[in-house]
């Protein structure tokens, strides 16, 4: 799974009815320290996220089917979690603190 | 699923049964600001989509055998729905305004 | 899917038994202007392409199963069309003319 | 499978049932040397994996499934093994030295 | 699939039981002149290939399964074939003579 922020969502006609009542976010994958890493993606969300929500993406036909109640669909890619907290650990296994600012970042609540 | 635009389609003999009546269209990704980013993509059409649409994509076998009636297909990529609107929101979670120029083109209608 | 041209063969000792009489091609995925994109992939054939041929590649374990029978074999990619024709069209919806170079290749019969 | 390295965990509400009582962990591929490469995954750990561990990651949906009781799951990503030791060889079959700097890195125990 | 060559090996503890008895390569994918492209990759021996072959890669879970067994596994890469030749022809059809020195690496036996 990867990290993403969402930043927007998509409005599709002609679409599949297995996404009938799903929104479409547009998430941006996030490097390590919370910068915007490639391009952004359209998935397909299960657990009511919102925009500026940090989360975990999920890139897999048959992973993704379980936020449409596992009904084969047009979906490979959906968001799976709201992330709470990333706690990121130094080389001697103890937390890594305030100081170190990029890291910093993931130790605020995302929401 | 990725964002892109349609711009052609493809014809080919010794293909196989599954794809017969469908068209494979010529499909570029779009980056944030609706540019061309990395190379174009074959794609079975199933949503009848033209040439200019902005559609989504989703690159991922089972995903894609929705377009021919869940028969295994030799397929992995498909378009699955045609875009209306992208809506991008600031960090604030205050829809971006019209000032904002990459991210406007996200806010006309796609056709 | 993507389009490439085969350029070779591959021989392979104590390989599995759903390859025996299936070829190996050696394919080089091709950018929009039919330039070398990338590198090349060791790909099943299911449409008895030939050295030279413009190609359809998928790039999924089910999809390209098609090509064995339905097997489950170890396969990943396979060649699973060849391309007589790619057209592109310009952004009012018409026929990309003979004028524009690199587009023009793509409008030449690739057999 | 791809080696890496444990470097923090993540905690997420709202997330899949079946992600119940699993540790979602934050890992670092590593290139050959044993440098960073590439973003950072989120991998469901199968193997009680800590901070600090070289790890073996899987990247596919059916095959990290095997760490949540083959149950249909939003994972793509999974830690499935804690390494122990990677032997390099030269081209000519013998060990790689402990001269070999880069390389000695591999021949220490990881934990 | 890929073209790679096996330069080393992995010991793991805490592995899956279907992995028991199965060794896991090192395998640098190789670029179409022979040299090393990319990060090496992780892989299940379904050939027993030694070290300095070179090797066919497939990337996909079911795929990946055959070489154990087709029993579900935490396997996304194996090594599913022992490459002897590979043949590679010019644009007219006619084989890449030994004057092509990049290509002419391909010519040769790779054991």
């Amino acid at each position: 799974m990867q990290i993403g922020r969402v930043i927007g969502d998509i409005s599709a006609t002609q679409k599949h009815p297995s996404h009938e009542g799903k929104t479409i976010l547009l998430v941006q994958p996030l490097g390590l320290d919370g910068s915007a890493t490639g391009n952004p993606v359209a998935a397909v969300d299960g657990v009511k996220a919102g925009v500026g929500d940090k989360v975990l993406l999920v890139y897999d036909g048959f992973a993704a089917f379980t936020t449409v109640g596992l009904k084969p669909s047009p979906i490979d890619t959906a968001v799976i979690g709201i992330i709470d907290r990333v706690e990121l650990f130094s080389e001697t296994g103890a937390p890594v603190g305030a100081a170190a600012a990029p890291q910093q970042k993931h130790k605020q609540k995302a929401r």
